[in-house]
C-alpha cells in the first residue's frame, strides 16, 4: 500500500537495557503516534547496542533510505552514552560544545553546579541544531535529517512538540478500529475478500486476549477517509451477516 | 564487551501494528529475558511491515549474523499473516501443510469446525520443525537457525520453554542492579572510573523518574559473578563518600 506523497520515518533505539529485556520500549509507540498525526509513517524501528560502530553504521545505512531518523537514548552525562559523538562520526562533523546547548545548561544548573560531567551533556556535533527540552535543560539535536532524542519516555515525549514545525509531513494517516467478540478464524476468508477490494485501505486484523476473552481487532488505515468509511461498511455488513458481536470499548 | 563464547541473536517484530505505535511490544522482553537464562545475548531487533519482500530480506541478512533469529507475528490465519509463506521463500523451501501441524489443528477443532481459514495456520515450509502451542493449539516452526512465533504475548510466551532443549547457550549472563537516588552527573565520574577499571562488566546507567522522584539505576552485566561482586563492592565505595541513599525497591 504506498502512498505517492507518502513520507517515511526510520526510528533508532539506543540501548543495551533494553535489548536485555530490562526495559520496555515505549518510545516507538510515542514517537510513531506523534509521526502519524503529522502525516509520517514509521516503516521500520531497529533496536540496538550502545556501541559505537554499530550506531555509526546503523545511522549512515538508515538516513539514506528513510526521509527522517529519530534516535532514542544514550545523550545523557555517563560513559554509556556515546550517541552524540557517533553521530559526530557519522556525519563527519566535529564533536565538540555546541554553544547554545552550553548556555542553555550553564543557566539551568545553580553556580558551581555545572560540573564536567554536566557539561558533557552540551557536547555534540557543534553545528547542530538543538531540540529543546523542557523537562530538563538538556537538549537534544538534529543534523540534517537525524533527529536525536533521549530515552527517558516522559522527557522523550516533552521535546516532540518543538518538531512540529521543522518535519514536513505528507497528507495525515487516518484509521478505523473496529473490535469484534470473534477469532481471526471465524473472519479470515471475508476480511480477505474485503482486503482484495480495496488495495488503497490497509486492514490489519490482531487478535487479543483481555478479561479471559478472546476478540480481534481490525484496523483500517489510508489517508482518504472515504475510502476507510466504505471499507467499514463493507466489513460491517459480513460481521451482521455472520452475527458478530462489536465491542465498543475493549 | 565480547564474551569469547557468547551466543547472539536478533529477534525480528513482523508488524504494522507495532510501527503504526497502536501496540507496544512486550515480546522483546519477554525473548529476551528468557535467552539471557539460556546464556544467549539478544545484539538486535528490527521491527519491520507485513510487507514479504522486506520480511524475506532481512531473514536472509540477519539469520547469517546472528546464531538465532526469533520472529513474532504474522503465523495466524488472516491476509495480514504472511510469515509462514515469507520465509518458505527465504530459505527456498516449499510452502504448503506441515503434516503434524495440520494433525494437531485437526484435533484441537471440533468436527466440521477445521474451515480453510483455520487450515492456513498449519501451512508453513513443509519440513520445518514445530514449536508447540499450549495455549492456542496452532504452532509455531523453526528452520535452521529461525524460529517463528506468534505475536500475542501470552500465547508466545507460552511457547518459549518448549524450546528450552533445541536452543544451545553460552555461559549465563548474570547481572546486579543497584538503584540510587541521585541524579546522573552526579555520578557520571566515579562510574566511569569504574567502568575503566572493570571491562570484564558491562556498566548500564538509567534515570528514572518515579512516583515523582529521580533516580539512576546501574546494572552489571557480566558472565562472572565475582566480577559482578567486586565492580558492585567499588560502587558502594563511592555511592558512601558521596552520601547517595540506596534505594531497596523501585
Amino acid at each position: 500500500m504506498t502512498n505517492k506523497k507518502e513520507i517515511i520515518a526510520g526510528i533508532i533505539i539506543i540501548g543495551n537495557e533494553v535489548l536485555s529485556g530490562r526495559t520496555k520500549d515505549i518510545n516507538t509507540s510515542t514517537i510513531a503516534i506523534w509521526l502519524n498525526s503529522l502525516g509520517i509513517k514509521v516503516n521500520e524501528v531497529r533496536t540496538i547496542p550502545d556501541d559505537e560502530k554499530i550506531i555509526i553504521d546503523t545511522v549512515n545505512e538508515l538516513r539514506r533510505n528513510f526521509n527522517y531518523i529519530f534516535t532514542t537514548g544514550g545523550i545523557g552525562p555517563t560513559h554509556d552514552d556515546i550517541t552524540a559523538e557517533a553521530i559526530s562520526k557519522a556525519f563527519n562533523l566535529e564533536y565538540g560544545f555546541q554553544k547554545k546547548a552550553f548556555s542553555i545548561l550553564e543557566k539551568y544548573y545553580k553556580p558551581g553546579e555545572f560540573t564536567e560531567g554536566r557539561q558533557k551533556m552540551a557536547k555534540m556535533p557543534t553545528t547542530a541544531n538543538l531540540i529543546l527540552n523542557p523537562s530538563s535543560g538538556a537538549p537534544g539535536f538534529y543534523v540534517e535529517n537525524v533527529f536525536c532524542l533521549p530515552g527517558v519516555p516522559s522527557i522523550l515525549k516533552s521535546m516532540l512538540g518543538g518538531l512540529n514545525n521543522v518535519l514536513v509531513g505528507g497528507d495525515p494517516l487516518l484509521s478505523k478500529t473496529i473490535n469484534l467478540r470473534t477469532v481471526e478464524s471465524e473472519i479470515a476468508k471475508s476480511l480477505t475478500d474485503v482486503q482484495n477490494k480495496n488495495d488503497d485501505v490497509e486492514i490489519g486484523s490482531y487478535p487479543f486476549f483481555r478479561a479471559g476473552k478472546l476478540g480481534v481487532s481490525i484496523v483500517l488505515r489510508s489517508t482518504n477517509q472515504k475510502k476507510i468509511d466504505s471499507c467499514n461498511k463493507q466489513i460491517l455488513e459480513f460481521v451482521k451477516t455472520k452475527n458478530i458481536e462489536i465491542l465498543r470499548e475493549v
